[in-house]
């Protein structure tokens, strides 16, 4: 109860600042004064979201991380809040580019809130291809929190991709050059029901099903992979994305776009 | 630092905001008006929890889940906030309806807490039977809620029940038909300290106890599961709630009920 | 994009809050009231800490926690915001009184932060030992406190120490008696880096390194353990600091220490 005074408030709060000064720009402002003068530094992004790269690992440090040794190059894309969005936008970034993905690893995070932060690592022969993978992903990244809507309750996620490349093969197993369409509700509840509307809505495969005690870091969340023709997976998408809101909205209120939809 | 600076705050525009206008009836209004017009739907609770049935489940989902394949029916109740309060009241819903737990998931949640949220399945061969398992629950929690205590430091779950049923057992293991008590702290040094009074107090048999590293998913509390003589079991409760709100409030001041004690 | 939002709103009053009326008096104040008159009390100390001894632990309870029989006494210190600073703390604590570690328990936690709280228990034949050893881990944390840096998009945490006692061995298995650096970065791909700029810039030994998915509770953070010549050590640690900074701070802005730095 406490706790949703309390976010009753800052929603109060957040209402009377958005009219009196438009948050965006003074932001912005501050992030483009604090660039740091790294040649390891890339970018930042959505979602508390950094991009960095390092020329040459040092061999120490590369035994430990367990890379494969002949890229002595790296990207790192990593953040606090979203796992699915980077797995996204990094399955782009190794389509447009000579990378491989050596890691993914999802951390419990979201800053307080139900889901992963994430921790992917790009490898390359090449610097410049290390960099030009993460600088593609970050790119990536406000198209593909586009289906994340969140509200004070929970979130939901929706990825949709017609053709599937490594990134989403090793995160999730699912088959590469297919269609693949990603389906997750926070608190897992809701989760549960969207992916049973996704497999009902169309004749779609089912890659996997994580849910808090198996196949996530203990996040609130219920995580479907599906695969098939790519009309199916959208619709199936499309589906789950429907009934997920309705759920949601009904436990806390309007849960908007984190940035634009796009399925 | 700035944690507690920041919550100090928060304490005063709270204390202001309940002074100048109650919050809970518009709460109450906004989230009669999103009820959705969905079939699966059961309603909502403190705790940001969500009921809901599916009355067919999808075979390949049912498979993907690992659902006993004889129920077709299943309910569903999902927190973001909440383990013990949950397992119990799912438990008088099994005791109540023809129904039952097919599983319990613990995610690592309570909104930048330090415990748990949860999900919890209930199998049922007709729908009816699930809702009606997931009505039960729903209304149980604002009883179960009612000896979880929280300040901004941690909280305190203190639970009690003089016959465990099916849910208590799967989850802990605890024998059915007798009493049963969770005690729980967090952090987690709290419930080490409430755990040794609670065992000292009175004759109990541990049924188990959890840690951070053992037991749970990485929350920070200590947990202790006790059967035996009802009264037993109840007295070494109410010693170890005793000790765990003294503790917390040198913490961090007042530590409230959730809702309204009970045991 | 809500969350920026909200930690901006959050930033501007208690900006303003800091001006009208200085929240640690009162605090302080507050705290002092609220001392329990319980013998197990210690006290608290920053990070949400408190310490605390049982002169004589259950043996019921005794064997559920897996403690050594011969300790009859433990220390108990746990917090909800760090994991670090309390291992070094104890170290200390270890070195100065007739103690043994005998846990060290990683939650994921830090109230909705990327990291970990702890719990540490010392066990003691003597509970006059055992609170000695909390008394003396409480004081030092605000030491050990001094090299975290936070800010809203993640934090860094450096420790070091010219000889690792048996805290630091059981955490991380690095050598007793040699200099020990510990170096944490949240989110985890900052810590990618400074464990890169860590073992580059000095002759140092790696002893671990750990990440969301490998040694952490599913925490947003790279953690690298060092040990070696007490010279590079430091070296190194103070290297990783200063990428750290720099990074954390493109995220979101300045990351003051949580104290006073010492390093």
């Amino acid at each position: 109860m406490q706790d949703q005074l309390i976010e009753k408030v800052m929603d109060e709060i957040k209402k009377r600042m958005e009219t009196a000064a438009p948050a965006a720009p003074a932001k912005e402002e501050a992030k483009s004064n604090a660039i740091p003068a790294l040649t390891e530094y890339v970018g930042t992004a959505v979602g508390d979201t950094i991009g960095l790269v390092i020329a040459n690992v040092d061999p120490m440090l590369h035994e430990k991380m367990k890379l494969d040794p002949k890229y002595r190059s790296i990207g790192i894309l990593g953040a606090r809040t979203g796992a699915g969005p980077h797995i996204m936008a990094a399955d782009e970034a190794v389509k447009a580019t000579n990378t491989e993905i050596v890691a993914i690893e999802l951390a419990r995070d979201t800053k307080g809130g139900a889901g992963h932060g994430s921790l992917i690592i790009f490898g390359a022969e090449e610097v410049s291809d290390a960099r030009r993978a993460v600088e593609v992903a970050l790119k990536e990244l406000d198209r593909t929190f586009g289906d994340v809507y969140a509200n004070d309750a929970g979130h939901l996620e929706l990825q949709y991709t017609a053709r599937a490349s490594y990134a989403i093969n090793k995160a999730f197993g699912a088959p590469l050059g297919k269609a693949f369409g990603l389906i997750v509700g926070a608190p897992a509840a809701i989760g549960v029901l969207m992916a049973d509307v996704a497999v009902k809505t169309a004749n779609v495969e089912v890659v996997g099903y994580a849910s808090p005690a198996a196949g996530t870091s203990y996040s609130n969340e219920v995580i479907l992979q599906v695969t098939g023709d790519s009309g199916a997976v959208r619709q199936s998408v499309i589906a789950a994305r429907e009934v997920g809101k309705k759920l949601l909205e009904a436990m806390a209120g309007p849960a908007p776009s984190v940035t634009t939809p796009y399925i």
